[in-house]
């Protein structure tokens, strides 16, 4: 079923009215009288609708319910800065796959930066793509996309989940399945290096701060697909699918 | 370490001469006398080097091996045709993932089918991507791309691993995990559809030709993003990482 993200705040009683995008591509994909439509807050909340005039898109509110696409397991996927259109294809795909945040940030061999002077607007880039993510793949919460202004930031933020791990190259001790293993978690953080791979410095500094420091297997992974791979196995790992 | 894959017979005896795009790779790292390379044949045998001579590549064989980045289970994926680059997308991330193999076939809703004629430029392409892909994964098997002509030939083929697995948006029952529960396994395929996803018609053939339809999760994954959470999730669960 069609989902259209709204301002929270925007349904009120039984009715509501797409306005905008929403009314655009509502005429895109030609939705018609009497056709259901799903509305969401993009916080978990979605109203089942009825289209009651196509013309203006008035919509009658049938069913008030919490979002049942969400996962049970909320996971901050923690990137370091990537070169070029990464950490956007990561976006997208943490997005689908039920990453609850994306925190990108530096770290020592970070080769793209982007200034203080351009981040409004590539934040605001990146919370678009988030945002037609989740309508694409049927989520009821748009994942927020953030950025810290340093590596100590991003450590001491990871830190606070139920599992706060870094994954890293030369690790192979620790799999991710023994660091999932023990007890049970409700938050998990998982962070990874950029192109060049974090330094031994960092994988030290994450110990200090209470991070797990685990593999992702014997074959080195892009920096664009570790986070990904290690998504899909926490949200296996947690029932998910 | 620095990887080449050379033609299997390239290594003869105690000694080898890097040529053609390996020497060209060699020169760009600025390969140095005394340095270690490992030397593999893209079938899971290995040669750790040292450079004799960097003006003309030859190589010192130091020692024979088997390849020690191989995953201990064979993962074959099997992809519907999907539009425009996402095949090689999938290519490179799934012979990053540990794919032994990766599998592309025509079903209903395809939109994209390369001809007959175009095929064989294609599959150049794309075994050179996995090529690519293994050796900066480091891995010890160049995967094997191949197209099959049907849905049905797919079906048959992939019908002959321990696991054989479709994924299908509409199931909601079986799991991932409870596919994989049951008895161990060596050898799995995991099939997925194209953009407009299968139609029920196929999964039913599918079922037929003994394939477990199985759920990815709530919610809806891009085509070029199911195949690639699926390897994941099969390779955590397989105790490689």
């Amino acid at each position: 079923m069609v989902r259209f993200f709204v301002e929270s705040g925007a349904v009120a009683g039984k009715a509501l009215t797409l306005t905008g995008e929403n009314a655009q591509h509502a005429r895109v994909l030609r939705l018609r009288e009497g056709e259901e439509a799903l509305v969401c807050d993009g916080r978990g909340r979605e109203w089942l609708c009825r289209v009651a005039d196509a013309s203006c898109w008035d919509l009658e509110v049938l069913e008030e319910r919490a979002s049942e696409t969400e996962a049970r397991v909320a996971v901050s996927v923690y990137m370091a800065f990537p070169k070029a259109d990464k950490l956007e294809h990561v976006i997208q795909k943490a997005t689908e796959l039920g990453a609850c945040e994306i925190v990108a940030f530096p770290s020592a061999r970070c080769v793209s930066r982007p200034d203080e002077k351009g981040l409004g607007k590539k934040l605001d880039r990146w919370q678009k793509i988030a945002a037609s993510a989740a309508q694409q793949s049927g989520r009821g919460r748009i994942p927020q996309v953030l950025t810290l202004p340093s590596f100590a930031a991003a450590l001491e933020r990871a830190a606070q989940a139920d599992k706060a791990l870094m994954f890293y190259e030369h690790e192979e001790a620790l799999t991710l399945k023994a660091a999932l293993s023990e007890g049970s978690y409700g938050t998990v953080s998982l962070l990874t290096g950029p192109e060049g791979g974090l330094e031994e410095k960092e994988v030290d500094q994450a110990r200090a701060a209470g991070l797990q420091v685990c593999t992702l297997g014997k074959r080195i992974l892009r920096c664009e697909t570790a986070p990904l791979c290690a998504l899909s196995a926490v949200m296996y790992d947690a029932g998910e699918f």
